[in-house]
């Protein structure tokens, strides 16, 4: 009998470099300039799996962050490389949840984050049900 | 009788104005340039009660960001003038942790947003205890 | 006998604070952050003339900057007030020449810059003969 | 007869990937982003060459932008992935000047740009005598 899983996780990972100007005066990258990493994780990840912000514009609507929290555990600095690993988070809601956890080469975490965006139609109201192409979109990945 | 009166809040206020480079596609400001106007808020907030970047940094301390959460109510756009209500709050640890809401120029919230501050010592070591200027500078504002 | 003076010069002047993320790991602002500092300057310019993002665009044009070009002489750091000089330079061709100096609160010069822009119409083409809201613009302004 | 050669190039290639947040409300590249990819390029090539700001750093010096220069020709957007070619240009002032151009995915020239360095002693004094580790590091890839 098979076994009805889990959802499964729907994961990218993406390596960033840590620019000279993204450096704070404490020669560690300034904590703004995770939010960079963190889009960068979430466009790579948009991308692979067809949910980018281009995909979203194309079908009719914006994808705004509502939400962003981020832990900071250690820091990197200047060239370092770092991994973010971008997750997605199933909810019944109208939103696209994402789970990031950033690494340096060591394999340590850096941070841990989330954003939680909503969906804006053409003419920028909030949409409160799933638009269509997005849970067309959840089908395709066997997201349920 | 004089009563014991809650400790009072340390509030400070700043405006900014949104840049045209801190615009995204959508013509609101990126969700990340609002990491920077934290960062006004809290400088401004340092300079005017002494416990800004400088004053930490000659105590022989740094006090990196650890935490940070916004929450999106509202957009704003080029040219908008925003202001930042930073507010100190009290905590038993040693930490630092401001509170902010950010108006637009109809008084409507913008963003909420919190950061919380640990304190490193000279050897980039974490401390646990509250550091004496900081206890110093608590007393001198009458934060018990 | 009325004498053809010469072409006043429109000048406007912005202050602006290095902020806390625009320093680099020398301690003194990016030089990158003086391209956000100019185009504040170049914004209050505009609004105070008329001339801003917004009027060209409301006009059915964009102004990219083509050319740029800066040259550094003093360094400024964190919380420093800057006074960023945004002077009109007439010419001709179907541009917008702004000519930059930006003081420290010394007095100082701390960079001088220029940026070029042109006009692209509705199509995002070039546009090589001034376009009318634009001479106009020069006419209201005496400038010739 | 050997005859005497014309210095060679030192050249390296780098690629980016325009982020969201660096393009700006015309969807394209924010003109200021440039600034950032222009110094990927040059610490890629500082990197790759043994001249970063790492190793500069390490032989007592800092090395700031004095000069910054940049041409538009082309506009890109987001997602778009741009080729910085970064070319060490021989002087015999104690300087350091680079040429770049950077190509877009079709091989169209998006801008062109130099930058040029000076260096700075360890009391941040201007050296007008090209460092000694410079001169080596000139001998060692024999640029003459």
């Amino acid at each position: 009998m098979k076994r009805k899983t889990k959802t499964p996780s729907l994961i990218h990972r993406t390596t960033c470099k840590v620019r000279f100007s993204e450096v704070d005066i404490m020669n560690i990258a300034w904590h703004g300039s995770y939010v960079k990493y963190l889009e960068d994780g979430r466009e790579d990840f948009g991308n692979r799996f067809g949910i980018g912000y281009m995909d979203i514009y194309h079908a009719g609507y914006k994808a705004p962050v509502v939400d962003l929290k981020i832990e900071y555990k250690k820091a990197v600095g200047i060239g370092d490389t770092i991994l973010v690993e971008t997750r997605y988070v199933h909810t019944e809601a109208a939103k696209i949840y994402f789970d990031y956890i950033v690494y340096n080469e060591e394999g340590e975490i850096v941070i841990t984050a989330y954003t939680i965006q909503v969906f804006l139609d053409g003419k920028d109201q909030l949409v409160l049900q799933n638009p269509e192409f997005y849970t067309e979109w959840k089908k395709k990945w066997n997201i349920i």
